[in-house]
């Protein structure tokens, strides 16, 4: 057997997957035979040892550092760096954020917004959101900074709002506006016309399609191809018809969404930190993309620190080595979310 | 204006954006005038002051903790704890590995003897990865588990092993192979099709082009429709025919890619922890989608914490709040990777 390889860092350069050996087959090195280089190699068999003893108490004591910082962060604080960051830029003046900045902050409250009035009036949610965005947007036109589609959409979620809040009713537009999908459209009308959907038909899913969507997904990339997803599968199946149901809290479309994926990674093959939730990210598109070319339609939605992972693994049986990145709620749409939302291709790159 | 929302959390429930609510709008509060109610609320202000103080300094500790610990793994250990949660899972003997660690276990290394055999033999790449998937390939075999197709992918790439063993020749499968693709080819062809190359045609890719598929992630989902996304685009002018040169580690296909883009997150409005990868991850696919839809392939490549990220900021003059965690590098196709690679989806779902 050819071990010549084993210890060499054979992924050269920056950014490709992480070369960890694999020392398996490498055991069993014959000893040269003079004493004096016996001795040797075990002086240096001891300098070893030490190193290695040396760096498991660094890694532990930098395992405690993390983990005092963890537990004064969730239990002391309950706030995270990541929040106290959003908090601090949401909290910006308007006249002190920068265009981008503008842009995202109305983007995030017309979002608000738009779930705002799919509530019956007085249930849960108020006028906060499209306050801010009524300023917000008035702070870009001051500034004269171009009218883009998604200004566009921000206004009409303003619209909607102000039905909204004359009749107390949710405002839902029907879905026979949607464009109708199935597995032969062209990619790039359902690349440009994919649109989140929380309401549903109470139609249930075919398995068969369900499988046709899980299929699609398996064709997802994946970083070194470790393909590390677990999808759990779960089917509502006492359904109504969700759009006469006002409300889209997360936890009321996971109990009214026809099919509920929660995608999950098995972490255990990563050296990287980020690549797991990319790989997370990029199967929820893949299925979502598939949903729309079966006519269905849903949600994607952000899994992570927002559950309690520990009681998702018990429910559900999940082993302690996968985490929940993400879910895909998805149905038969019975509603019509507005698609015009979008980024102007100018606006999000930069030629260098 | 009515602010009285303004302090309400609501956004309900478990895994919804964080709602932080913004006061802007919510200062001047009148004082009631008997003074003893003024002397309250001053004493309520020293306490919350007081209590303010110790969250500061309690935040400051955290980031000092997590300061320490990031130095000392990165300047002392150069190793994180994903590596080494890594490092001792791909050290595991064959036979402690579950069926799904095995799995990822072959598909991590048939991806890395996939990239070998496209070096020239010799140089930088050797027999290590290959000899590791027989091992564990046999381990398959021998526990009896499915032959499913990635596991002949797997072999086929043992094969194209063999051959450049004794060629010594780079082994690269012809692009005529892979099917043609143009926006309106079917979603599901697409979807199922699209694959990963790393060799492309000395053939500039129009700008016009560049922009549809800039254009087309801007309808990529993002979390909150931040939108969070800035692409550099470098394209590289001096391009050879690159399947006449071997080798595929990341930084020659950086240099190599007719077209690169560079995904950024601006990272300031993001209270979670993992949504700007998520959202990284998304437009990657759907940037990739794309390309495929238009005659063009390539592939994603980690950023992160692999690349240099200060250097790469100072480079592009890329500000302080965006984070690169994904690349996409594309052009027209000069090789075509092996596509049945799939894991089968009742590998991937659990119904519960
Ligand atoms: C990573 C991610 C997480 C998301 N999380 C949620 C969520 O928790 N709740 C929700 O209602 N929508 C969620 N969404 C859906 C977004 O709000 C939606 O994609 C965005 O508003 C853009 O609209 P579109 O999907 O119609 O393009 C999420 C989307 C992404 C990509
Ligand atoms: C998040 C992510 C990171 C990746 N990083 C790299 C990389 O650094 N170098 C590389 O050559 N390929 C990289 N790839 C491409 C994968 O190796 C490829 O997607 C995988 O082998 C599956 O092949 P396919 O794309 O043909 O389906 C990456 C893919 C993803 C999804």
């Amino acid at each position: 057997m050819n071990n010549g390889d084993f210890e060499r860092k054979d992924v050269p350069g920056p950014g490709t997957c992480h070369s960890i050996h694999n020392s398996q087959s490498a055991k069993d090195v014959d000893e040269p035979s003079a004493s004096w280089v016996r001795r040797m190699i075990s002086g240096f068999r001891i300098i070893k040892y030490i190193k290695q003893f040396v760096r498991r108490q660094i890694e532990n004591f930098c395992i405690s550092l993390n983990a005092i910082s963890f537990w004064l962060q969730h239990r002391i604080l309950k706030q995270t760096p990541e929040k106290k960051r959003a908090e601090k830029n949401l909290l910006l003046p308007l006249s002190e954020m920068d265009q981008d900045l503008l842009g995202m902050y109305i983007r995030w409250n017309a979002h608000h917004t738009e779930k705002t009035v799919r509530y019956k009036k007085n249930v849960g949610r108020g006028h906060a959101k499209p306050q801010l965005l009524r300023n917000a947007l008035d702070e870009w036109h001051r500034r004269g900074y171009p009218r883009r589609k998604w200004i566009e959409w921000a206004e009409e979620n303003l619209v909607d709002y102000q039905i909204w809040n004359q009749s107390g009713e949710p405002q839902i537009h029907p879905e026979k506006e949607l464009p109708a999908f199935h597995p032969a459209s062209p990619i790039i009308d359902v690349l440009f016309n994919r649109v989140s959907t929380r309401f549903w038909k109470a139609a249930p899913v075919k398995d068969k399609i369900i499988k046709e969507i899980v299929t699609a997904g398996t064709y997802a990339p994946s970083s070194c191809n470790r393909q590390p997803w677990k999808l759990y599968i779960r089917r509502n199946l006492e359904l109504e018809e969700t759009s006469r149901l006002p409300g889209v809290s997360n936890e009321t479309l996971i109990d009214r969404a026809p099919v509920v994926i929660y995608i999950t990674i098995d972490n255990r093959f990563y050296p990287e930190v980020w690549a797991p939730a990319l790989d997370a990210g990029i199967i929820g598109l893949q299925l979502s993309l598939a949903a729309t070319a079966n006519g269905l339609a849903g949600c994607l939605m952000y899994g992570a620190e927002n559950f309690d992972q520990e009681e998702f693994r018990r429910l559900y049986n999940v082993p302690k080595y996968q985490f929940m990145y993400l879910l895909f709620l998805f149905g038969y749409p019975a509603e019509r979310t507005l698609t015009e939302k979008r980024s102007h291709p100018d606006d999000i790159s930069i030629y260098v």
